[in-house]
Formats: structure tokens, sequence, C-alpha cells
């Protein structure tokens, strides 16, 4: 394991173990500040983790993004396997090698994406209220794992908690997430029971595979129980009494922003309070306002680079169509006094021009900017907490 | 008119002045190693233009061609016409401004798209055989110059000599060109010539309405005459006489790259060799080979950043399909020892891995890898002039 210094903070700390450090408890909510020590750098808490499925952000290469000062990266172990494969990664010397990240990543285990695309994805299953149960794509679940189709040649892969923490090492991320049974928000209780269950099972041998080459890396939990409290207090009081480095939250938080931060208000102090956590899939701005003032540590969300895509960019007034009647007359930048390089070299004007002439230039500059805007907003949000304001 | 140092000398030239320099003619053929001077930079001939149509490369922003060294970057009139409006651009202070370009740029006049659009595009046109005349976009030509329909919104321009002059002027590129009729491949003699008459007094009328107010911009005829050399030759005998600052060679040179050689071989020894010149759409890699020892001293093509967009890049061995058996196991860069950005810190491998997984990011990768390719292939041919190789 090569060995690290903190230049962040230009001390001399090698950062070869993973390590949690709260900075800051508000004195008006249960918000914190945070670092995450990891072999490739410092996560600063609460953070924003932007989404890079393929081991690249869309539209954006990750030179590019570890200037903007990105710190944490999420990839998915599912699109991974499936191209190019764990094995290949690791002969590639890892993931952060490969995709020449120098930040730290986050991978999750594949699961959520197993059962996602079955289900459809959450908004989906919501819409179809239960209806659509599965697709094909899953050939089979039992206590051993799942067994499912790929979409790219429908060859099966079976996916355990031990072949989804063995795929992790492969790609070497420096967090890593146990392997789950992902259920949609309409499971009925009965079910959601057993699953929960079999989900902690698979947890428990998920942190047993972890422990025989810790490699470096830290091992997140994940909590399950879907919008059922009794559920999600039994998963927080199973798995915190585990030896797992941090807590994800995962599953269906509720259907909907004032579901989930009810969900939240109860689950959060039930977690050990020296251990980050990570609120999984969540990542618009009306959200974060609320996560964060309940002490959740970091969040990933394709969001802002999908938002940026479809031309929609953050400012601190909201969110602005680049697309508008008057942006095309408008030669300052996309917002006023924001350091962003894009902001820094190009008009509004411009970028609007480039969408209005579908360049992929403009999908290039909005994902910039609206990366860049995360970055910045989390800062003001842990300044904010500093100051105890939240 | 702002005073640039040429800082690619460090010499205190004020570059306020259009001008050419030839550094060497080759002893072996006609080639020759040029500098044209530009209020915004040298471009060093022979030199490949990239083409920006509306002002930006596909999948790469211009800061990051800044960077890459690409000298001269070719804008479409037509395009910025249609949006943003050559009115906008000068409201932005001029494309430059408009498009944080710092390095010379080059207009057409508009009148290539105007009718390549009606006739299909050269390519189309052969494969028609000379069968598909119009679209029904071209409304009216005469003396005064073409009326078309936009394809945007349908509303009816009318391109002359003079607007089209005073678009660039607007738009405020270094290197402008003169308004002229393009003519099919398969255009009958009669008309080829009533056509070239009415280009040359277009051509004169640019040249009048040019002199009206030279902005520092440089102005450049275009040769016409089709595949007929006498053609040719009273196109060059007309134009040469005439006070522009280059010539362009434009209209269809031949059905095939046999063609275009033996047309350019004639051609070439008739221009005014103190005058740069530029052939119009040509820039694929055996073309050049055979343009460069002709005396050509610029050239512009869309082949290398669409070739990177279809997953085509550019080694000294040849084009590489990126999605090819073996590549993802390739750990080295797309080529051993290449200097650009991407083979420094990507690997064959991931690239690859991008293009499989239909990431934006593997647009932009392949694509700045030829740009790159294309500028030191560039210097190769003049390190070679110089030594008269070729």
């Amino acid at each position: 394991m090569e060995k690290i210094f903190n230049k962040d903070l230009n001390r001399n700390i090698l950062l070869t173990h993973f390590r949690f450090e709260i900075i800051h408890r508000s004195k008006k909510s249960r918000a914190r500040v945070g670092k995450i020590y990891t072999p490739h750098g410092i996560i600063d808490t609460p953070g924003f983790v932007a989404v890079g499925t393929n081991g690249t952000l869309k539209a954006l290469d990750n030179a590019t993004l570890d200037g903007l000062g990105l710190q944490l990266m999420f990839a998915n172990t599912y699109h991974l396997l499936l191209h190019p494969g764990s094995k290949l990664i690791a002969q590639a010397g890892g993931i952060h090698k490969f995709a020449n990240r120098k930040s730290p990543i986050i991978t999750d285990s594949g699961g959520f994406q197993v059962f996602s695309l079955a289900y459809g994805g959450v908004a989906q299953e919501l819409k179809s209220k239960g209806q659509k149960k599965h697709d094909n794509s899953i050939v089979k679940i039992n206590e051993e794992g799942v067994l499912f189709r790929s979409y790219r040649d429908g060859s099966k892969i079976l996916l355990t908690p031990e072949t989804s923490i063995q795929a992790q090492k492969e790609i070497g991320a420096d967090i890593i997430v146990s392997f789950d049974e992902l259920l949609p928000y309409h499971a009925d209780k009965k079910y959601l029971m057993r699953s929960l269950q079999r989900t902690h099972r698979w947890e428990k041998r998920s942190l047993e595979e972890h422990k025989k080459n810790i490699n470096n890396q830290a091992l997140y939990a994940v909590l399950h129980g879907g919008v059922d409290k009794e559920l999600r207090k039994k998963s927080c009081d199973y798995l915190s009494k585990l030896d797992f480095d941090g807590f994800a939250i995962g599953g269906s938080v509720g259907k909907d922003r004032f579901e989930m931060f009810e969900m939240l208000k109860f689950l959060m102090p039930n977690l050990p309070e020296d251990k980050p956590n990570h609120l999984l899939g969540i990542g618009d701005l009306e959200s974060i306002k609320g996560i964060v003032p309940l002490g959740v540590d970091t969040f990933d969300s394709s969001h802002p680079t999908r938002c940026a895509r479809h031309g929609l960019v953050f400012t601190k007034k909201g969110t602005m169509r680049i697309i508008k009647s008057g942006n095309v007359n408008n030669f300052g930048p996309i917002e006023n006094n924001c350091k962003c390089p894009v902001c820094q070299k190009y008009s509004l004007s411009y970028v609007c021009h480039l969408f209005k002439a579908k360049e992929i230039t403009g999908l290039i500059l909005a994902t910039i900017h609206n990366v860049y805007f995360m970055i910045e907003l989390m800062k003001r949000y842990r300044e904010k907490i500093l100051n105890d304001e939240i």
C-alpha cells in the first residue's frame, strides 16, 4: 500500500488507514462537520458524492474532475462487472489507476442495480404502484445470492456477498459496500422482514469476506427496513453491533421528501455516532437542505450531472434552464462571482448558443459548472455548521 | 485593435497586421514552410485547420483546444448566422471573445453551406450522379446573391457578397473568405462558365465591401472552375490580379484523390507564390500526404474530430478502431510515446472501456488525441520540408 501525505492540511499524516474524525457538532441541529481519511485523500463532510457509474462522470474526464476538487466519486460495481470486468481493473492496477483518478472512490455492491433494473428503479416502481414486480433479468434469488442476466450479452452472473466483495476488492475503491437486497417501496411487510433478515446475513457474510483481506479498504454496511420504522430500528441495532467502518442508508426511505425527512429524523440518532454515514442515491438541492441538519455525512446522486446534460444549471438563486429567452443575450457568466472554470472563461450567451446548436461541448461546460457548484455548496454548508448556523 | 506580442518567437513583433512569410522552400518539391501572422497569433504552415462549425470543436472546449496548440480554427458563417447571429457575436465583442478562443480563427462566406446543403454535399451529390439538383432551401439565385430558407425556423435569408462580408466583419475572425457559388461536380460546362463569371463578380464585390472597413482582417479569394483546368486557370488569372490576402481553393477539385492531385498539380503553380493558400474541406491523412508536396499551406477538415467521435484514433501506424479486440487489455496508451494529454494520463484499455460503455467522456478523449495528432503530424511535415525530405 502506497503511503500518501495529507497535502490538504499540509501535515505529515500518513493516510494509509481509513479514519473518521468529527471536527464540529452543530449546537443547532444534528449536523456535523467531519473528515474521512482514505488512502487517496480526505473527504470533507458533509460532502456531495458525484456518480461516475462506469469510472467516469458523464461528459467529464477524471483529470478535469480532480482539478475541480471533487473529493469522492461513486462508481457502480454492477456496470464495471459487466464491462470491463473487475479482473481487468485489477490487472490495470485498480480503479484509480485504470480511470486516472487521484482522489477517493466508493463502489456499491452491485446489488442495487441488479434489483433496481429488475424493478425498473424507484421512481418507475412508485409509478407502477408495485404492480411491476420483475423483468426477466433476475433469474433466481436465494440464500446464496442473486443470479441475473447481463443486459450486455445475456450471460448469467451470480452475485453473492462473497463475489460482490471480491469484485470490489479487485476494483479497489477506498470505500466498498456490503451486499444487500434492494426492496421495492411497495414490498409487503412479511417479505420485507424476511428480506431484511437475509440482507443482514448477506452483510455479515460480506464483512467476513472483507476481513479475509482488508486491503486498506473501508467497508460500509447498508441499513434497510424500507419505510417501516420498526424494521429500520432492527437494522440499525443489528448492523451497528458489527465491525463496519461506516453505515450507508439504503432501500426506499419514503415516497417523497417529507417521508424521507421523517424517516431520517427517526433513523439518524440510531446510527453509531463515531462512524461516517452515507445516504444512497439522494442529492437534489431541496433534499440536501433537509438531510444536512439531520447529520448525513455523505450522499451520492447523478442529479447534478444529469441536470447539466439536460441544460439545467445550478445557481445560488435556483436552477436555471440554459436555453431560456434572454440568456443568449447575457454576456455575463452563468452565475456572477462563480469561480468555476466555465464562469471564468465563457458567457451564459455562449453556453446557451452551444446548447441551441446541440454541441457536446455544451454538455461538458454545464457539467463542470454543476459539479463545481455542488462542491462549493457543500463548503458553504460546512462553514454554516462550523458557525452553528444550521 | 489590441496589440499582441509574438510569444511564439519570443520577439517583440507587433502582430497587428496580417502577413505571410515563407521560411523555406523545399528543394525536392513545391512544399514550403511559412508563417502566417494574424492579430491572434501565428499559424505555421503547412498547417491543419480544425473545424469548429458553431464556434467550438465538437466534444472539446476552446480553452482545452488552445492548450493543445491548435493554431487555426475554421468556423462556419452560415451556422453562426442562423444561430446566434453575427450581430450578437459583434455585441459579445467578436468571435474570439464570444467563444473564448485566444488563437486565430477563419470563417467561410456562408455560401458553401447554402449550396452544399441544397445539393446534399459533395459525396451525396457524387452518389446521385448529378440527378439531385436542389432541395427547396434555396429560394432564388441571381446576380445579387442567394435567397435561402433557414433550416432552423424557415425564415428567408439573403446572402450577397456584401451581407456575407458584413456578417464576417461582425463575427470578426482573423481570416475571412469571399462570397462564391459552390457548384456541384456534375455541373455542365456552360453553367460552370456562367457561374464562374458571376462568382468572380461576387468576389470582386466582396473585396470592395471588405476594403470599406478592413478591420484588421485578411480576405481570401476562392478559386473555382470545378474539374475544368481551363476554367481553373481563368479563375487563377482573374483573382490573382485582385488585391486579396490569400487564395482558397474551392469547389470540386475531383471525384477522387487522383483527380484532386492532378488538378492541384496543375493549379498550384498558377497561384501567387507570395500569398498563403488554403485548400477547403480536405484533411484526411492520405490526402495530406499528397497535397503538402504540391505547396498547400493550410487546409481544413472535420475528418479528425468526426473520426474521433466514431471511435477511430490516429496513430503513426495508421487509423485504429478503439473498440477492437485486444484493446481493452492494452494498458499502454493509445500510441506509445505520444505526448498528448490523453496518452499521458489514460490507457487504451480505459478509452476502449469508455466507448464500450457509450460514455461521452470517450468522445472527448479521442477528440483530444486526434487533434493533437494532427498538430504533431504537421510539425513533422514542416520539419521534413525544412530538411528537403519532401
